[in-house]
């Protein structure tokens, strides 16, 4: 296979990015300078290489433990327990948690074979015997996302003197209210707070 | 910068990728094996070393004289000239045409600063003199790409016993009159044909 044909293959792969997109990105790649290509795959390189699950919270980093849990200005008693290493980013982002980090690593999901003993879970047990006061659920609010937040939840309430809680679900905040979902405008009515 | 935020800063400069499809990328990479990973950056590298513009027909290839340069089964009377060489390949997956390329990188666009002798018209013309019967004009159907294409047809005509011929305006096929532009449907009562 020639270069291009072998590039447009592998950018294909790629999730969301079609046959088409993946011969614009090659011919772009072609066009721009040679440099401008090769930062780029040593950029892959380098998170292939570098990358790997912290060891304590299972967020993807280059540093173990990670920058989140090697932060001792972080609030040590809140763990954030997420699905994925990428939700960490969006949290991060909005700038409204200083707390610690746990990722499961997926969701509960029967239907995909994922049980419980092939999350994360066993090190966040062990984790809240160290002086953890609250872990906030912030699975995503979808069906297995719910599923393994009130998985969690039994959990811990059985076991240990920890406070849990969830993200409250509502209206998006920008959201329109003609295009919101009835479960989520049922969500917003029944999580209405005094003004 | 870390390795991750690397990554993402070099998938967001690729065009149309916005910073969310980058992370989404990226953690699809940390997600999939490292092998996986290494193959999209080996398969980068590939294209930056090895693809050059074709001395003849300024495509690009890993081949000099490209692929279609050296097939002396095409037809060596017909050339196509093209805006760019990621056009081809959108001609030869439709199968019909078995001629020669020309790729003049890029089109006229005097507000852009792009002039005649920006383009890759000298070999062209120089390529005419060698038993060529039909050049076929297949610019883009945008203001430029006709302007290029009025340029041409003036330039070979006074100058060459050339057929010049351009590729046809219409409804695209699969496609709504109802959501046609209103010059293309000109263009395709202009062309119409007998049935």
């Amino acid at each position: 296979m020639n270069a291009i044909e072998a590039l447009v293959g592998e950018f294909g792969r790629l999730p969301g990015i079609g046959r088409k997109t993946a011969q614009r990105l090659t011919y772009y790649l072609l066009k721009s300078s040679r440099e401008d290509a090769r930062r780029l795959a040593r950029a892959i390189d380098r998170v292939a290489e570098e990358v790997r699950a912290c060891g304590t919270c299972a967020n993807l980093s280059d540093l173990d433990p990670c920058e989140y849990c090697r932060d001792g200005r972080r609030e040590q008693a809140q763990i954030c327990v997420v699905e994925e290493a990428s939700d960490i980013a969006a949290i991060e982002k909005s700038g409204n948690f200083a707390g610690l980090y746990h990722v499961l690593g997926g969701r509960l999901s029967p239907l995909d074979g994922v049980g419980p003993n092939d999350l994360n879970i066993r090190v966040l047990l062990e984790r809240l015997r160290s002086g953890v006061r609250e872990l906030i659920i912030a699975t995503n609010p979808s069906v297995e996302g719910e599923a393994t937040a009130t998985y969690l939840h039994r959990l811990v309430s059985t076991s240990e003197e920890v406070r849990v809680t969830r993200l409250a679900r509502g209206l998006p905040v920008g959201g329109d209210l003609e295009y919101a979902d009835g479960v989520t405008i049922a969500e917003a009515f029944s999580g209405r707070r005094e003004m």
